[in-house]
């Protein structure tokens, strides 16, 4: 049901020297499959993280915080499907620094090097027993080559792995940027149930790869909505294993700029696949808000567009009913505002000016578009010059299908 | 597919003195059905409106607004079906303004005498010459007994028309209210789309009627959400023909305490036949939030779980899969929030605590009463002693069947 979206080839994924995965079947869904992976780095690699705003936010998000804020020696993620560990209160807390000490002790490191990350129902018990039983397993299968695998292996309702490669030449030297993301239903800034690791061998410093992370995840991971759901357990890493040997990047140069433009352009795909891979999407749809007074009067007439159910069904059955996106603009209660001054266009073409339908309004030309995968919204507000681009999916009979029998 | 809402029998419908209500069919939509409605009210009527805030507000809504505040000499409103007159631009003003003009002529009043209100596809001529048509066998049917006949007449995905009655002593007379209601999808506050007159024929001042629908929309059609989505015709009359002699209620006595909780009670009927009758509704849910610190925090988090997506489809599949409620809560950014703080029940059985499941939760309990076609959700905040109530519905494949094919 993915719109425009194929199972990565392996050989495209580029291994990152100093990054091995390991993953291995922990029997945590109801599923004959690789269910639990493990990111093994080397020692001085640079770790940056960003996490949920849900003030529910699962024990492994506090305790990856945590362990990131008090350690900059991270030298192993952890990753299991089938629970959230979220909504279990005391509990939830001390099983994930349960499998994070576990973890250590088997690789030889401190438990504050671990990184957790959980995903999958919330209000479940994390099956602690299950997936300390399987480490040893998914330890054995450490290799540097393994992208694609630990992309499926960390999938839920996903129904196409998710993962992508770039290499770049930063001071004549190679760099190779490799990540995964997952994720397909609760998707919506700030960040949605979805996870994010993107490694790469640069050398760059913890200062500069905070910011970088900041700035990716605010103009991609920061710009997706599938339900207007955010959740418990988002989490995007950034790593760095300082492999290559271009002059460690420390302020914003050019080798900054080139580098964030590749880390931006993978990162993109990687949270455009999110969407593509929508609960139930038959559409993608890229809503571009131009003209705004300030980034988040943008942000909030692209969500608005983006999260109403009404224009979302509307994409879903092909159906040229776009009243429906001028109300969901007019529901922003924007200062000053004048219906009359909004122009939008649909795949390039002109639908609604002076508070109506365009003069060049063709019902047949529009619905041709509308039957499309691919659509492109772009709101022009004329108050202004921010803008914002926000990516979405269309509300199908699939989607209330895969959330309503989710658990059975 | 309606909640537990049955269709009012006309016996229990009392006419109010001084208003006539007809209906006519004028082949607004696809079926053979009364889908226009006058109401012609005698001369010194009292009338109120609150309208939505939609910046996209139709141009009925625009006329309507104007000609309540130009004069206080309101004899008829007109309202059709099939076109919402909505992102029409000036054409939709026009539309609008002939409508108003034209009744007014029939009816020998001035134009600005008359309320215009329009529901149904938004971006779609009004067809002004079929409702001119069909204007003068409306006013052929005018009669004060005429109640049901009219909820039907403004229904549009509603399946069952909504009307009720209430009486009650002033000062010893008999007051008598009356009021119709419609409305299905694209509902949320201010106020979806949705439209509802009340009449009564009380005597009260201008001022102490405004006040009175200011209050009564606050706790009741400003409570109600199906999908999110604002509409732009969002329309609340009340009415009274001032011809009880009561001593005229200008101030907040106990006398305007009667009829406040009585048109309360009355409207909240309405307001929740609309949540009943929600598009592909299968349960009506109430969602109370208590212990607040302000009434706006109470109705953020409130609205934050009724309109989630993935809450809705829970609810749907009568699933206990509850920690999507806990989600909900959490992506509202509170201040000073601990969730540990927060008990949630459902039905009365309590089964969030500690911010995790509650020690008494037991699947079993929870999934039986998961399955009742009314749930009552309470979400104990314990930080203040502010409270809300919203209803809701749930998300069902019937919701995005009826939004996909609505113009089908």
């Amino acid at each position: 049901m993915a719109v425009n979206l194929k199972k990565p080839d392996n050989k495209n994924l580029h291994p990152i020297k100093g990054i091995v995965l390991g993953t291995s079947e922990a029997n945590l869904k109801n599923e004959d499959t690789r269910d639990l992976l493990i990111i093994y780095l080397t020692e001085g690699a640079t770790v940056s993280g960003v996490f949920t705003i849900n003030q529910f936010c699962a024990a492994p998000v506090i305790v990856a915080r945590n362990n990131l804020k008090l350690s900059n020696k991270i030298r192993a993620l952890i990753i299991n499907t089938g629970s959230a560990n979220a909504g279990m209160g005391d509990t939830g807390l001390k099983d994930s620094l349960e499998i994070c000490k576990f973890l250590a002790a088997k690789l030889k490191i401190k438990k504050d090097e671990v990184l957790p990350f959980s995903t999958g129902e919330i209000m479940k018990p994390l099956p602690v027993e299950k997936i300390k039983k399987a480490i040893p397993s998914a330890i054995n299968d450490f290799q540097e080559d393994n992208w694609l695998l630990s992309a499926e292996s960390i999938m839920t309702t996903d129904t196409v792995p998710k993962a992508t490669s770039r290499k770049i030449k930063i001071q004549d030297q190679i760099v190779t940027i490799t990540g995964i993301s997952k994720g397909s239903g609760m998707i919506h800034p700030n960040m949605a149930t979805m996870l994010a690791f993107i490694g790469m061998d640069v050398n760059i410093s913890q200062n500069m790869q905070d910011k970088l992370i900041k700035e990716v995840t605010q103009e991609t991971f920061n710009c997706i909505s599938v339900d207007g759901d955010t959740s418990t357990n988002d989490s995007f890493v950034l790593i760095s294993t300082n492999k290559v040997k271009n002059k460690v990047i420390t302020e914003n140069t050019n080798d900054y700029k080139t580098l964030k433009a590749a880390v931006l352009e993978l990162a993109k795909e990687l949270a455009q696949a999110i969407i593509r891979d929508g609960e139930g999407a038959s559409k993608f749809i890229t809503i571009k808000v131009i003209g705004a007074l300030t980034i988040d009067e943008a942000r909030e007439v692209a969500m608005s567009v983006a999260c109403s159910s009404l224009v979302k069904t509307a994409f879903f059955a092909s159906d040229a009913n776009l009243g429906r996106v001028l109300s969901a603009i007019g529901a922003c209660q924007l200062n000053n505002f004048d219906i009359k001054d909004i122009n939008i266009s649909l795949n390039d073409i002109l639908f609604a000016e002076g508070g109506g339908k365009s003069k060049t309004f063709h019902e047949d030309i529009i619905q041709t578009e509308m039957k499309k995968s691919e659509i492109s919204l772009i709101i022009s507000l004329k108050r202004g010059n921010e803008q914002v681009v926000i990516w979405t999916s269309d509300l199908s009979h699939e989607y209330v299908k895969i959330n309503s029998e989710y658990r059975t």
